[in-house]
């Protein structure tokens, strides 16, 4: 019978504390009291417990897993995410497993609880849903998160956009054409950190003196379908918007083909501005002006944060990678 | 502690007989002689042998999960494949962990290795390089396989296309408008199963009077490099092809792009064709003619095979899809 590891919730028993407060005193991200920081300390030495690691995986021979935990594998965004990661993870034996939840939350829930329960070795995510109190049971069972999104989820690794000065230059390229009013395809409603794509746009068109007026930002999931129910809805208003900016390339594709179903002419009736530059938006009629986050670089870099983890590291770190304007025919 | 299951390996071992004869008896699939059948059925009736049930998971309130294996996560045509999968096993509880292999023998097997270590329930795949043998660890696991592709794979449920008809159509449609010299950006050499499209378009072209020389069969992945590289050396014949039909979609928006890098206009100075209608297909420029091969369709029929094998039917089945040939305007 195989030795079961020791655990994260192991060591909070051991110590008389939560599995939280076992996290904070290991990761020092949260001032922890002295006293009970040495009794963590000496139920850490007791126990012999240790994060789980690409080494532990190596000595019995086994092939080691990781998740990748995605809202939507119909974006090409995800793949090129995942081909990143599965590349960085490849040379360590780190095997990925795809799981595609739908942005449901439930499902991100139930894909989770399969990770702690077959214990797989690390997790990479774009959470939709997820509240900081959804990763205990991973806390608990040692195992590394590597969070690829705009969060707020505490003490764990993070990749995200930094799109401030791309945006600012996307809303003044708008300005330079004449644009004055702008509408938004944002992300949904309601999620726990919100659509930080968007404020960066609000701060931009105020810097620029364009309107993006609450009545244009329509908000939805970030697909085909959403972006063309927000142009038809934008373009049923009294004032519509001369240029369309979208919370990604998904939703801008979907835009495109209301246009066009509705006689619209992209770019001489309506400017079209999507985010990521998945492959298709070089390939699209007319070809997408776009804000570049690169989707590969994004995965081969959650795959270093993880490897680190398991190599020992306890501090969590943020990434933010640039993002650059790509202007093309939509604008 | 979990009580193991009893598998086919224990069922081999208490016959006296080998893990495939015990598959053969229970599918029916080849003859076996009668006292060894009788061997096979009375081990299974004293151990109590049943196949992996979605039943059994069911009993234990644990979600159950299946693996996607796919040569090539970068191809949207397994995106809605998956999407198909996960759609027709959600009401079972079963979750869908995708796994990519970039067409790698190696890593098909080593995720074939964790479907095994890790227990899961069904494995649904589109095998590049395995041979029947490299199965023998599922069948002695009992776990179900259903295979997406044209194979020669023995005792597994296949879920295939036929496009027979369909690509008859496309090289009539390319005849009727005078091409007399195709070249084809065909599948890798040396795969077990050969490249069943290959066969199609050269029987086709042998009916209609159309020339498919072996020098303008180009073979490689089915990629977008592979099939700009296609191009390149197609058009570097002597007598280079007027039309070329690909693969699948990937390579055909490879041959669209190293064509528009050369010069060629699409379709006057070259037609082009593609396999599978994958979303890009019709939002290229021009926009691609192409073999429908409904991939969601694909998947949530892989599903209910799946489904029915764990739900206890023991017979292979095939369910060949019929394409559709969709001409639009790069021919």
């Amino acid at each position: 019978m195989e030795q079961q590891p020791v655990t994260m919730s192991d060591v909070a028993r051991a110590a008389g504390v939560s599995v939280t407060t076992v996290s904070y005193v290991l990761s020092g991200k949260r001032p922890v009291a002295p006293a009970t920081t040495e009794a963590v300390q000496a139920a850490v030495a007791r126990l012999g417990f240790r994060l789980n690691t690409v080494a532990q995986s190596l000595r019995t021979g086994r092939s080691s897993t990781a998740a990748l935990i995605i809202p939507d594998i119909a974006n090409p965004f995800y793949a090129e995410l995942a081909r990143g990661l599965q590349d960085a993870l490849r040379r360590e034996r780190l095997h990925v497993v795809i799981c595609n939840t739908n942005a449901d939350r439930a499902e991100e829930l139930s894909y989770l609880d399969d990770v702690v329960r077959r214990r797989l070795d690390g997790v990479v995510i774009t959470p939709q849903w997820l509240v900081t109190d959804d990763l205990d049971p991973l806390r608990a069972a040692g195992i590394p998160v590597v969070v690829s999104a705009d969060t707020e989820l505490s003490d764990l690794d993070v990749v995200r956009a930094d799109s401030r000065e791309a945006i600012d230059q996307a809303v003044a390229h708008l300005a330079e054409r004449g644009h004055r009013r702008l509408g938004m395809v944002a992300g949904p409603t309601g999620t726990p950190n919100g659509d930080p794509r968007l404020a960066l746009y609000r701060a931009a068109a105020r810097r620029h003196g364009l309107a993006l007026p609450a009545d244009l930002v329509v908000r939805g999931k970030h697909t085909r379908e959403a972006g063309a129910a927000a142009l038809r809805r934008m373009m049923s208003r009294a004032q519509p918007p001369t240029a369309v900016v979208c919370v990604n390339d998904r939703s801008a594709i979907g835009v495109l083909e209301a246009a066009e179903d509705t006689g619209l002419r992209i770019p001489s009736d309506l400017a079209l501005i999507g985010h990521d530059d998945i492959e298709v938006a070089s390939l699209t009629r007319p070809r997408l002006s776009t804000i570049r986050y690169p989707a590969y670089e994004v995965g081969s870099t959650c795959g270093r944060l993880l490897l680190e983890r398991l190599d020992g590291r306890v501090d969590p770190v943020e990434v933010a990678l640039r993002t650059r304007f790509v202007p093309r025919e939509s604008t």
